[in-house]
């Protein structure tokens, strides 16, 4: 190998060159949210007025996150969805990551759950097998009777974690997620939660599942997340002084890294369906509200019997979109010439 | 409509919040080269000694990138791929745009064309109808006699395009570019490129012909973009003063936005080619790279004969992946511990 004896990179130049480009990213979403912070909180004032804004968002959203809601979803967004709201809780926190992020759903009192906000938060963590990434916990949804669209799930998700937390603080164990995995199957919330999931394939499908999901990995606690950012933050500092380090860990958790599937997840998909919302729908939001006014009326059917007057007195079903200021009314301040919206309802 | 009255929020309001987000995106994409250029141009020289490193990458592609990428197109950059670089070389030009970019693919001597470099730009533009995005144009390939991979289509694509500027030039005329592309269709060229498209469905497959895409809309001048942005920066100072701004041509313009489709486009995704590239190749090269390392052999069947020598002598043909130090000769830097490649040759 001729060429090879003369070049002197090596996979540790290549590993630190990609932590850097980690650095990197963590400094470019600072920098992100310091230019989008003050923009999204005039964005959240202005479609605060508009009807329904968010619930054409959703029904305008990208096809992969279509897979993850059905109709009865839909009618709870058209029903009762007030606002949603992304936000970075820990970008200004040392201990935290800007990678970090909770999502809430606003709700007006409705006919299927108690609850007026869901807060689903994502912590970014490492774990101290080498696996880094984002973990979430189990929100509870107060269901009001016969109206649960997961037909238990979500409780189940809940009670299950609530049992695995108190088993870990009985045992004060300082194992890894896996080793506690692998306990968690002899809790008998978790044989309830398997039966439920087996019993209700098709309320699994039900966006409200991804308020119980966990992570595409397993649970990390933020004392474990602590550790190993610690020991980690120990190596960066070994290898900036050219020491040698002991990595094993990491090696082990790579090889079965493909291999982790927690059969107690109830939304498998829930780390996907958080990317789409925070990279997607929420800097997009507006986008997919336009595109939802000017899409055709068909496309809404599942929206139109939102519970409405409607000023026209034919017996058109009332379209959502009808209830959009700016269209035509010319109530609003003075100026309503540009941009119009291209299709008006005929 | 009991809601609506009390709301204020026009579509006006909506778009100028449009103009802001998008005024963000700028500053961000600004941001961040200013974190990422130095990183970049630190990994160019690291990854400059790793044989093979972009032909890897391209090959570890994501799946839609595949799709626009033949056999024999893999040959080429297993055989002769030097480098690819990209680079956003309006960044500093208050006049262009920081969604500008170039994407350079540097060669070794190759049996397939003379060129050492092909580059091909991308302008981010505004059109007078209202449109922006990126446009490009053909590049000329110097392919050597009997190894065109696109059957004449670059040299087609070329020519269309010269005879259109002359065109352009003759008529001296300041229609936009869609009225400009229904006079092309005139043009001998264009008639030559259609029959060509027509007869070489499969050469059209590769991925060379992305050196000859224009636009998904079609092209604009860097005259005609500078006479859109002045219209627009008089619109936008106006919105400002609270003026109402005529905006037909927009409007025009939107509503038949989704139905233009040049059919002397040689490659119709040529922009989501270059987004992939932009957007995936060039940021995770390393993860790519990486993967390729920890793919299985068969994985790499397509590069197993390329043309180098391999120090084993045995009748096995030559893994691409072999020709990357570092894995066990040690011959490199002092620490070689950590992290080492999962899967080694066996």
């Amino acid at each position: 190998m001729p060429d090879v004896s003369v070049s002197d990179v090596t996979y540790e130049d290549l590993a630190r060159l990609e932590q850097e480009f980690d650095d990197a990213e963590l400094q470019t979403l600072r920098e992100q949210h310091k230019i989008y912070a003050p923009l999204y909180k005039k964005r959240q004032e202005v479609v605060a007025k508009i009807p329904n804004f968010w619930a054409l968002v959703l029904e305008q959203a990208p096809t992969e996150f279509e897979n993850y809601t059905t109709p009865s979803d839909s009618q709870v967004f058209a029903d009762a969805l007030k606002s949603i709201e992304v936000e970075r809780f820990e970008i200004d926190d040392p201990n935290g990551s800007p990678r970090s992020v909770v999502i809430r759903f606003y709700f007006d009192s409705n006919e299927y759950f108690e609850d007026k906000v869901l807060e689903k938060k994502f912590w970014h963590r490492r774990a101290l097998d080498g696996w880094s990434g984002i973990v979430s916990e189990p929100v509870k949804i107060n269901w009001k009777k016969g109206k649960d669209l997961t037909q238990g799930l979500t409780d189940a998700a809940f009670a299950l974690f609530a049992a695995r937390k108190k088993q870990d603080a009985a045992q004060n164990g300082s194992s890894n997620g896996k080793a506690k995995a692998s306990k968690i199957t002899k809790l008998p919330e978790y044989k309830a939660i398997i039966d439920k999931i087996e019993n209700n394939t098709e309320a699994a499908l039900s966006f409200f599942t991804w308020f119980g999901f966990i992570s595409s990995h397993g649970y990390v606690s933020a004392e474990e997340s602590a550790e190993a950012n610690k020991k980690e933050a120990e190596k960066r500092a070994k290898w900036a002084k050219g020491e040698k380090v002991e990595d094993e860990d990491e090696n082990d958790e790579k090889d079965d890294e493909d291999d982790f599937f927690d059969e107690s997840e109830i939304c498998p998909n829930g780390e996907e369906v958080a990317e789409i919302i925070v990279n997607e729908l929420w800097p997009q939001a507006i986008k997919y509200f336009t595109a939802a006014q000017e899409a055709d009326d068909d496309d809404l059917s599942e929206l139109e019997d939102a519970d409405i007057d409607d000023e026209d007195d034919d017996d058109e079903p009332v379209d959502i979109r009808s209830l959009v200021p700016g269209k035509g009314k010319g109530k609003e301040n003075g100026s309503s010439a540009s941009p119009p919206p291209k299709k008006r309802r005929t």
